[in-house]
């Protein structure tokens, strides 16, 4: 690798960063920082991207849809011819496996996204225009008028990249310029991953700053892009404090900002439930809870049982598979510190250990499958901190008295992305489930039954959001489309204006 | 009237209030206090209201939609029975004329309003609900789980009524109940649509929560309403000065505020249009920028012509019909102190006075109707302070070199509900059409063509809405159905659940 440090992609070219800045990624697989410098962007060199980014949507708002969606179609092709590269480097900076996971199921779920996004992009449906033809009064969904900053997370690399993932796609369709801000756990994929777009956007006849890449900035320069007046808006997934401090910021300058923050997806399991099956939700459980070493927004972060047999032989039989498998590579080391503090907070709480709740030695960065638990009763004493997310192969089992234990339980939780309920097939906890199910459902973005939450299908009816403080507002979606899209658009109404002047999807609608 | 203070409806009783401090309207036509006391509601009894509101919202949440419509129809009929009633208080609170204005056109827009959300309620075109049956995922919009805050504006005291009006259908459609802040200008009408909703809730077999009722609370309890956690959202149609303090409140604890909260609504005139048809439009401005004494959200308040012969033309047009007509009565006191200082402050810009610009003596309360002038050159150095709204019949015509001089004046303007261009039939303006209307399409919420901005249609394209500051968001209308409904609800996904468990229209929709 050069030793020149990497360049920021502004206004259409790469170009040497003022800064004085610079981060480096390491492998969390070995514990070696990776040789390769990213410069820390200062607030100049963002507000530079701000109006070239602001320039661009001025263009972008009359392209013709299709050549979005060759766009969108372009990227897509350029991330599978680079995919091998991508894979490697991915892998370097996240400890993420090649195979299946970066290889064959992120990256097609990456080019996927892509091009269902430029089927939307082609077919309009996020546009949703309304006609009054009696009163000449016409609506419809438009781009904002300014770039999006999309500011991605650690955990996916490329389906949710900055400059490719999901929120990319959603501003992308939506004819808005993106910003991305490279997450500094993987700012080389990132960078490849803006080659392509840059590339595509030339191809594609799309202005060049269609895509800008800057890849890490202090507070104040990262404030002041999120509330910069030119912006269109920001997409933020990431933690709670980073995302609280950028939505005061979004907020005070009346900007809107999407954020998906934090989750600790209560999983409810049903006595009924674990007398008919405990081996196999114990089975799903352990499954869902350390894939990807669990760092999921979606990872089952809280279980909550019946005191009792049943439940003993879950959290046994639980126990047994989470001690027995071997600990993941975590995403890095700052991960790892946050998960330690995390469990010693739980534990400061009240929650006592079953298994695991230590970092591992060796250069590998890892840390041990671990479970805890704590009864209903305490749970309730100590509401907010029991809901600290522990970002990592870890859960807190909630053993409660009752099935009212539950629902106190649930009814102290605050907004999540997903809430799971267990039951018995042949409907015996059917008045349990009638019980929890509405103080879950309005907590909850995505309600599920029988089914662990991780694996966020990229469907039209996918929610992937919930009520705050899991995100900002509970009535969007970062996954699924056209509804992703609905985040980056501004409702414009034509009163009285002649069909020449009008948007060519108001006209071809008629 | 009774002497002692009217009651608040604080879940579904009329409770004499706890507070310690009352309000009265007074009459703006005579210049007189109206006898009636309204209380001004503590923290407290803010809270007891929202703690019954979510205990409704939980029972709303699985009502048939069917229940919701005839609530809806109920509250018409019952606006049109006591509609002498009805028009006598509001004109007493408002000075707004009893007919046309009260009788014949805010009531029945009001009735209007009404039937189309019950419509709405029964289509359930708000839910959008999504299939996804090959992955067994579906989603739809739901309610938000607790009541929705309204808080109506001064100058709309049945059509934006908080008990009444566009936003409380809106949430309701939504099956949201609804905590009813009444605007203190006219509190003793709001407490009679207040008294009708409850009978209709009563008679549908609705919580009797369903509508509350405070009529003024200290800021403090304002603050703790807007951001209560069991709150589902806000809906606030005021000053940008108060606007701003709310959202500021909700903002920090994560609730969704709606707020609509100023707009000067930029009128540009091109000189072909004032070449060919000069006194019909200054007839078409006067008109617009003086009905109800100017006090419309919509109100032409920025008028930008190119300088020369015809624009003269125009402000001298303008001039003679402004100082001709009489000024109307101004809903309050407090309007006409706010309208003075925009006034002064106007001037201190360098606006100067073409007419007007002074209160008028007597008992009722009045303004002159007021026209201020400065060039593009003056506007673009005091931007900011030339923005200053002046709520009332006054309006500031801004006089630019050249069309690029009216493109930089836009450029300069923040957000606004509307925009309009006028120009010439035969298209001699087209040019200047071309390169004004991009950058104004992007700051508005609705853009008009040969149309003056007053008259906010209800239609299913309209867009009472538009960007940072005229509201806190650009993708939300707080008119036209079933668009006005979104900003209260949630989305829902089900993941994995069996059919018999899903709500009804997921059932039915397949």
């Amino acid at each position: 690798m050069s030793s020149s440090p990497s360049k920021v992609l502004i206004a259409g070219e790469w170009r040497a960063s003022k800064a004085s800045d610079f981060i480096q990624a390491e492998n969390p697989a070995t514990g070696e920082p990776l040789p390769q410098k990213y410069p820390v962007s200062t607030r100049d060199e963002v507000v530079e991207a701000v109006h070239a980014g602001a320039e661009a949507a001025e263009t972008l708002r009359d392209v013709d849809p299709k050549k979005m969606a060759q766009f969108l179609e372009a990227c897509a092709a350029g991330i599978e011819q680079r995919a091998t590269e991508l894979v490697d480097i991915a892998n370097a900076e996240t400890g993420l496996p090649k195979s299946p996971r970066l290889k064959d199921v992120e990256l097609p779920r990456t080019t996927d996204q892509l091009r269902q996004a430029a089927r939307v992009a082609r077919d309009g449906s996020w546009e949703r225009p309304v006609r009054d033809d009696a009163r000449k009064i016409y609506s419809i969904h438009a781009p904002l008028g300014g770039p999006v900053v999309v500011m991605g997370p650690n955990n996916f690399p490329f389906a949710y990249n900055s400059a490719a993932g999901g929120d990319f796609a959603a501003a992308i369709v939506a004819r808005n310029p993106v910003i991305a801000k490279a997450n500094p756990g993987h700012p080389g994929t990132t960078q490849i991953l803006a080659e392509i777009a840059l590339e595509a956007a030339r191809a594609c006849g799309l202005p060049l700053s269609t895509v800008q890449l800057i890849y890490h900035t202090p507070p104040d320069a990262g404030f002041a892009l999120v509330s910069h007046s030119l912006v269109g808006a920001t997409a933020f997934t990431g933690s709670r404090e980073a995302g609280l401090k950028l939505k005061a910021a979004a907020d005070a300058a009346g900007k809107p900002i999407f954020l998906e923050m934090s989750s600790i997806n209560p999983v409810v399991i049903l006595e009924g439930a674990l007398l008919e099956r405990c081996d196999t939700i114990a089975d799903e459980f352990f499954g869902s809870c350390t894939a990807a070493a669990g760092q999921m927004c979606t990872n089952p972060g809280l279980i909550l049982l019946q005191e009792g047999e049943s439940g003993r032989r879950f959290l046994e039989a639980s126990k047994k598979k989470f001690a027995a498998a071997p600990a993941g590579v975590l995403l890095g080391r700052g991960v790892r510190e946050r998960l330690t503090q995390s469990v010693q907070r739980l534990r400061q709480s009240g929650a006592q250990l079953v298994c695991g709740g230590e970092p591992l030695p060796g250069p590998s960065v890892r840390y041990e499958n671990t479970l805890l638990s704590v009864s209903g009763a305490s749970f309730l004493t100590h509401s907010q901190e029991l809901q600290t997310e522990a970002f990592g192969p870890a859960s807190l089992l909630v053993t409660c008295a009752s099935v009212g234990e539950i629902a106190a339980v649930i009814k102290s939780i605050s907004g999540q992305l997903t809430g799971s309920i267990y039951s018995r097939t042949d409907g015996a906890d059917d008045a349990a489930y009638g019980a929890i199910e509405p103080l879950l459902r309005t907590r909850v973005g995505r309600l599920l039954n029988d089914k662990m939450p991780t694996g966020v299908a990229v469907s039209p009816a996918m929610n992937h959001g919930g009520p705050y403080p899991a995100t900002g507002h509970p009535g969007y979606t970062a996954v699924g489309l056209p509804a992703a899209v609905q985040r980056f658009t501004a409702l414009h109404c034509y009163d009285n204006i002649p069909p020449r002047r009008l948007p060519t999807a108001l006209k071809a609608s008629k």
